[in-house]
């Protein structure tokens, strides 16, 4: 028997292996209706909100034949208890050690969203949803984005990227941070930088000063950049990432040495004027005509202009579409359906 | 290509495409299942509370062998943003823009129910969301209750009449406005009356003073009743309206110039004695033995007596479940799958 | 035509029909996609949250080839009114005489579960709404945990107990009361209690004083215990319960004497040291190296030890799963599918 194989991050699996998930993904892209994961069950279990990854989800699930059970949270599920060996006197009425088995029992996967609780980033980043399923589940484990990584949305990034470029040159990918009313989290981002590097684009992340993604995250993008002959460029200059760009992604997330104070760091944004960090037609016209990424749902007049993004150079949608294509490729591969597993 | 089929009021479509749906409805109602629709996905999205349309809608897609996903507002969804042109900075995380067209690409048909607002009567008048999903979706929308329709419902009570009514010969259809503790939304009693007037029936329409439903639905409603060589009745007299009817449709709305102040409304409705605008016994027996209608969900002792909902000529559950045999036919007209699409 | 077979409490059938429910679990225990019931539709009403049994519930559902709609409480669903004659000026926006009606008219099967209210035990004790849904809706209804009975638990923990048990003579049977931070209701233990009497099982209850169960439920046990010629012992000593038996059911309850007042309940308990009431390696040492049972979620360091619960004798999961099988058996039963049906 094969060992279960689940996605936490999109670089958990080889170069060569999300080389060909993309090219699976091509291959079920015009799939409506089969019969390949026939008698199989996926749970999704959300315990964050979502439009995009739950309607992709259960489509992949449909189109590849599956059964899917969705999970939502609120006042219909139970609060999952995550730390081990403590007295369970309190809101929690459940330990996620049960859940993830008994759910093992009932499906034949299982996927998981929960985003941080942000208040503090040291227990954030220990991803405990993720790793307790992982962990105690049976079953493969899919991460629907956890406080650290998004592989499902990374995944649908590279499709896309690589489709809109079809025979051309690949050039530089910038991924900048971007004004927004709220601390977000850095799933996203991280999983992009993470994903371009991993896959040997020439990437630039350009972000104000402290807005640093997680140190160990970037030393594995250096490690991937290094291991594909390319270089990973930050830098806080704005106008130097953006020039001659092929790709701008546009992302905000929330400065980490200001974790759980989001008052002040809205505030500190204020005074810095970093509101000017938006994708508009004057920033996009020093780039080499670049594609713009988004993952969705964005704040048109704060990210980037409603001129960019309706652009026809915009590729929003292709992100989005490529999800449920990606996905079912994803999936696939958890259920060992892919020629070499 | 064909254009695709949005349908936001029944009076979208012409008389004899109405009655087409009629006889379809009847055609697909003993099917519990088929493939008819394989391969295609329904994604249901409720902004708004929902029983029967929840239930009727995904029981319709499955018994065409369509695969469905329901979204449901709640802390399980962004907060959408329906202005064009605006600076996304406040609760609205997603632009409608967005979600219709992401949707667009993972289902083909998105079904849509969002209640008004109840602050602004010109504003809920707008139907912002449903406008917005028709322009933006590229593929057919279909109007699950707005501020200003519930086609859905009409044409499960076109059924309903069609029905009762067998070989005896259509008489007097009475509408009457009923008293409740809430101020409710006009789109049903706006449907009924269009859908009855365009449809040929003799409508009345009684309700209190001050009570007119919205102008430029009852102008609609006067060119489809002329087009049928047919008059329609508006009067506060509810003893001369009940008179003879042959149908007694029930339901409660809110005063249009009271928009935005229920406390108002409900104290003068109080100060009227407007609790007495309840169909009971004794003002049925003034008329031709009629059968009573209401969409449900009906407060017993307030709209309707017990005695008359459990009455023998009751049609509120085969008008419930001709929402199923309606929707049935209002899908395949939408996937143009009707004879004559 | 057959009558309609509601399920409200296992001892609704008899034995002979609960040992056929158990080995059609056997049976299609190893099924996981089948025609069986395909073109039906099973819906699914939860008032109450839920993971194991609406996850397991859909599971059968998908694995007999039935449709489901699955409808949870929240902002998505109407108030019901559950009491007849009444004048619904109030929260309520529906009356259940409608809603079971609908329902009906849409699918084929209604699992209903509601948890009690915790005001009155009197009115709890009524079950109105599983009753109301028993009496109004014309197809059969399932119970998926009422105040007073949950006998899907019942039948998976049946199923659980004589496989465990194999070939090995039954022996004696403890279900215990255990601390919690709250007062739970009494459907398990009652059930628990209902079907291991009636099925021939020795069973000792023990709970501190005061914490005795339904007065008419322990007559209907005793009665079954009788007509198999067994005994029911009833016992607050702890020690002895515990000695030489063969499974521990480990479940927390609230006094029915202190119903609707969970604070004076929780302040004697600490009183008392009702802590003590958990299930450790120390009490467990007592028994015949027996089984553990719960039926989840449990609390972890409170109603069991991770020694207990971790240990290869913990039954946790094969109950859980055995939902699954159990209620796959009597969606066969009430759908009249099975041999002697």
């Amino acid at each position: 028997m094969n060992e279960k194989i689940d996605i936490h991050s999109l670089d958990d699996l080889s170069k060569a292996e999300v080389e060909e998930l993309i090219e699976v993904s091509e291959k079920y892209r015009p799939l409506s209706k089969s019969d390949i994961l026939k008698g199989k069950a996926i749970i999704l279990l959300f315990l964050s909100p979502s439009l995009r990854t739950r309607v992709s989800m259960e489509r992949a699930a449909q189109q590849l034949g599956a059964d899917v059970v969705t999970l939502q949270s609120g006042a219909s599920l139970w609060q999952f208890e995550v730390d081990e060996g403590i007295v369970m006197n309190g809101a929690a009425a459940e330990h996620m050690k049960e859940a993830s088995r008994v759910l093992s029992r009932y499906g034949h996967l299982i996927a998981v969203r929960a985003f941080p609780n942000r208040e503090s980033w040291e227990d954030d980043a220990q991803d405990k949803v993720h790793n307790g399923f992982m962990k105690w589940a049976s079953v493969p484990v899919l991460n629907l984005e956890s406080s650290l990584y998004h592989p499902c949305q990374s995944l649908a990034d590279l499709i896309t990227m690589k489709r809109a470029l079809g025979s051309k040159k690949p050039g530089k990918v910038v991924m900048t941070w971007c004004n927004h009313p709220k601390a977000l989290p850095v799933a996203v981002p991280t999983s992009f930088a993470l994903a371009a590097s991993q896959m040997g684009w020439d990437l630039t992340i350009t972000h104000p000063e402290h807005y640093d993604l997680p140190a160990e995250i970037i030393e594995r993008c250096q490690k991937h950049a290094a291991a594909n002959n390319q270089k990973l460029t930050i830098t806080s200059n704005r106008e130097d990432a953006f020039a001659d760009a092929q790709f701008v992604y546009a992302k905000s997330w929330g400065r980490l040495d200001c974790y759980g104070d989001t008052e002040r760091e809205l505030a500190d944004r204020k005074a810095r004027g970093l509101e000017k960090w938006i994708v508009d037609e004057s920033i996009m016209a020093s780039t080499d005509n670049a594609w713009f990424m988004h993952c969705l749902p964005v704040r048109r007049g704060v990210i980037v202009s409603d001129g960019v993004i309706d652009s026809p150079q915009s590729l929003v949608f292709e992100q989005a579409e490529n999800r449920l294509h990606g996905q079912k490729a994803l999936l696939l591969k958890q259920f060992q359906k892919l020629g070499n597993d």
